[in-house]
């Protein structure tokens, strides 16, 4: 299944993509997507139903997040050896853990705000997995059971931020727009995350290319990793870390400027797009 | 007011705190304490209440955390000058900011769950104070506006975790329990912070002992900070930074083991205790 979440921030409503990539309503079904519905159960009544059946959604709706209110959003550094190179960096020994916010999510397609203050805006295009349950200690032969889905995600970055404002990446991790995801949540049953193409262009231009195979720690690693030193609950969001070419590893770097389009695309995941704005206001 | 939230874990009810120290139940006035109740509105009604028309809570109830569900929980680094010397760190020239998570935070006497692993537990007594509205790039001059109240927080720690399993503190500060918090959310109406006496003992002795007044970067000046990096949401947490004489400060080092009982007081906030339990099974 591919679930999203559509309509006004805010106010979005649960759906599911048919077979001719259209929208149709869950909103009878289910109260919304997020912690309280990502539950195996949940998800086999919802793929029992017949699509055909359920109302279509007009063409063009603005699509949320297609998980709400994620209570954590963790991310992994430096999980792709040729990533880890071109930012100068050893190739980690046990995987960097770093948090963003809840609120830094927002939709696939939502424009992504220059920080006040900012001047090394940079994107991460990554592949992100959903907790399905609360995950506590989990042995990696048994993670995938804790896995709800996947999803595309831009780890948008501010590097100045991130390395040179004292310490912990976070401040260059958090803000508002940090954090697009979707299109679509692809449940687990339906896709292999192992061997996925991905690549991010901007302004038409790729400037990332690479596959999830080339990922240092696997997700069902991931998944047992950072269960040793926080509780994951249903709903959160772990987004796994970036392929070569992030603007700050180019010669010489090249960050995000207002007007400039990202354009994001994992195979079978979806393509997402953002514009970048300046701060509004 | 002396808001709490007692009952079992995760079947807290809205309470507050009369002059003779007794709970009074709110549950006919307001659904909970947390995100939606804490705007300056909200609290107002709560605060034109006679609690002694409330009906009485039993005594003896466990209490949880003051707020429910804080989306973000948010720390600061070394915000002591003599806590930073103690730990042979330079005082930051910025504040440094790291993640708790949300579902870290506990009850203020709820037993603290030593992680699986682990062998260098450390106890921080903070002063948290917890946002009332959405805060995003408040002027230091109105700070105050967005802050509905304060609370005694243990930023929990496992130093080994935190500084020695390969970069990014929060893999050391974001176990399940490593967050007690509370016993009250004073509202801030009705307490100063910036010159408020602290304590924590451990199984009986002092081990820090100082004053709100020597914060590097005051609460009001963390607030404007932060909220240049990331939006704060009603009901989250931000938890300070603490004075000298943490376990791994002392000489040799001194850790927590099962069946320590901490025991935190803030001037004015309460006492929160602690004990410190093995990994369960």
């Amino acid at each position: 299944m591919k679930l999203v979440r559509y309509g006004n921030p805010g106010e979005e409503k649960p759906g599911l993509v048919d077979n001719n990539g259209r929208i149709r309503d869950l909103a009878a079904h289910v109260a919304d997507i997020g912690g309280a519905t990502l539950g195996r159960e949940t998800l086999d009544r919802l793929r029992a139903l017949d699509p055909a059946k359920l109302p279509l959604v007009p063409e063009g709706v603005r699509l949320g997040s297609p998980v709400s209110r994620p209570w954590s959003f963790i991310a992994v550094g430096l999980n792709y050896a040729d990533h880890a190179r071109e930012t100068g960096q050893e190739i980690p020994s046990e995987p960097i853990l770093f948090n963003k916010l809840g609120n830094s999510i927002c939709g696939p397609n939502d424009d992504v705000i220059y920080p006040k203050n900012a001047d090394r805006m940079d994107w991460e295009l990554e592949i992100a997995f959903v907790i399905g349950k609360r995950a506590r200690y989990v042995e990696e032969k048994d993670a995938m059971d804790y896995v709800a889905g996947f999803a595309v995600c831009n780890d948008v970055s501010e590097r100045r931020f991130q390395m040179k404002r004292n310490g912990q990446w976070m401040k260059g991790k958090c803000a508002e727009t940090f954090g697009p995801l979707g299109p679509w949540l692809v449940t687990a049953d339906e896709i292999d995350p192992s061997n996925l193409a991905m690549e991010l262009k901007v302004n038409g231009e790729t400037r990332q290319k690479g596959s999830t195979s080339t990922m240092i720690f696997s997700i069902p690693y991931l998944v047992a990793y950072i269960t040793q030193f926080c509780v994951l609950e249903a709903g959160d969001v772990v987004t796994t870390g970036t392929p070569p070419g992030v603007g700050s590893g180019m010669k010489p770097p090249q960050y995000l400027k207002a007007g400039d389009v990202m354009e994001l695309t994992i195979e079978g995941l979806g393509t997402q797009r953002q514009r970048v704005i300046p701060f509004p206001g």
